[in-house]
């Protein structure tokens, strides 16, 4: 059995090799063996492929084992393209950093230590001392989190430990310790009472412009909104209307609206400058990017590889091979 | 009974009358009023006083039935001046802030949100979000809790619901759910596993310069110390030292050597400029202060002169009045 690592899978040989206790052949493979049919005579039956994309024309794809996404999107897989024998496995992990970079900025949100730290200085240090101004708090608070699936449970979790009543809307989620569980029809209702709202959910048709006008007109004067999902299921506009004329607190943007898709592709982020609001704190989509991220994911697709030569069922599993 | 607040007590009457069912009369009496026997006609047996302060010449205070100090700290309050018919009672609360506070800056230690959002402008997106440079996590990182009190519990429960193993050392502690509890004779080897190491112990003699050479020494390279417990715990010029020859990874410091006693003390906060070092993260002691604290504690006083008045035993007792 080979473990083809194909495109930037390959600079993470070592963090699979780590943990895999199958002695596999691994192999680099260049990114355009996800769709370049050139690269296929050296896939065999008995192979792994670790990919992030994956399509073949005319869905011709050779028959291989398991094909393991090392990410929790699948919008680069061409499941149809795939041989009916292909198992297709993906990973998350990324609940973890999104969870701590939400809370890291809710709580800043509230303390504006980084503000007291770079106006910290010896020759003022009595006035900053004798003339502090208090901040806020996260305890006590409500936070309302969108979509109540694996990241937002881990928001759910770490801010209930900090004293948040935790307001999630999902009609599908499993109920949990952290969480007051509503359906989506009280999105209104949680809007209107959160202090903060995290919007968690995927982009489906279903989820575009979910925070549009009327739903920001809900939020409440003091409210801020995080999104770490995408961009478009805030309806941009209406989002910077909101924020400009201070209807809502602010705004917490890691995901935009429009990304570069290639090095000469340079689109803004958005139509509508935000990051000009002092009331909007714009990162470039960070929220996961961890070093930890990519170890733990390879860790994983470790222990699945070795799952599958030992004949065990595996984790994360999208779709099983016939 | 009247209720008489002494000097920046009378800044929250609001607070204490929000709360208390009892219709006490409330009074403002000047700062003075602590320690100047000029006012103690006003005092009478059956009254309450709300005071950070309270001394008398000759140990003669007046006798009243109860001195509520609105905060934790008994160093302003001279017990041995005190009628023996006055109980003494303190409040807590600030465990909560600065739990919240040592999270905040943990967090964004590993995130560096702060520095992501001040270079975050669209021309530059594209570059920042193809050119993403991993951050780190807390979960998973190892935290040792010099102090496992109110302050130390507080912060142990948050770290762990972040996936954190929090190490305690405490020789007086009550276990709980979240901390590995050891004792002071552990303080080296938890301080060569930790990631990140909190002060929060008590400034006794015993604990002065506890964090000195020696135990700056044990910690590893890229590990950070927070204070925000007293200044002199940490030997100030080892840590300086440290820090500037980087043998730990960093500070996050909110308590200092040096503190104004008037408005015409400028002292530097101290000997060493801590805040010319790009790893230590200098605040002015704003851990605790939130709008939020004098408000909870103010409702903790209007419970406990309730139980008071209702004859029930009283909460966070210093002394009881005979």
């Amino acid at each position: 059995m080979r473990i083809h690592l194909v495109g930037e899978a390959a600079e993470h040989e070592g963090d699979l090799r780590a943990h895999l206790r199958h002695p596999a052949e691994l192999t680099a493979l260049p990114a355009d063996a996800a769709h370049d049919t050139r690269h296929d005579e050296r896939i065999a039956p008995e192979d792994v492929v670790v990919s992030l994309r994956f399509a073949r024309p005319a869905a011709a794809a050779p028959p291989f084992r398991l094909l393991h996404v090392p990410g929790a999107g699948l919008d680069g897989i061409d499941l149809d393209a795939l041989h009916p024998a292909t198992a297709v496995a993906n990973v998350y992990e990324h609940e973890i950093p999104i969870a701590e970079f939400v809370l890291a900025r809710l709580l800043e949100w509230e303390i504006r230590a980084g503000d007291l730290q770079a106006a910290f200085a010896a020759d003022t240090w009595p006035d900053a001392y004798r003339g502090r101004i208090p901040h806020g708090e996260l305890f006590g608070k409500t936070l309302g989190i969108i979509g109540y699936g694996r990241i937002g449970r881990a928001i759910g979790a770490r801010a209930a430990a900090f004293g948040v009543h935790v307001r999630a809307v999902d009609d599908r989620a499993t109920p949990d310790g952290s969480a007051e569980l509503l359906p989506a029809t009280a999105l209104d209702e949680v809007l209107a009472t959160a202090d903060h709202v995290v919007v968690a959910c995927p982009l489906t048709p279903a989820t575009t412009d979910l925070i549009g006008r009327n739903a920001l007109r809900r939020m409440q004067r003091h409210a801020v909104l995080v999104n770490i999902s995408r961009g478009p299921v805030v309806d941009e506009a209406a989002l910077f209307d909101a924020l400009r004329e201070n209807r809502i607190g602010g705004a917490v943007l890691d995901v935009w609206y429009a990304y570069p898709r290639s090095a000469e592709d340079r689109p803004a982020p958005a139509s509508h400058p935000f990051w000009e609001l002092p009331n909007a704190w714009c990162t470039p989509h960070s929220c996961a990017w961890t070093r930890e991220l990519a170890q733990r994911r390879y860790r994983a697709i470790a222990l699945n590889i070795d799952r599958l030569v030992a004949g065990h069922p595996l984790t994360n599993l999208v779709r099983a091979g016939h």
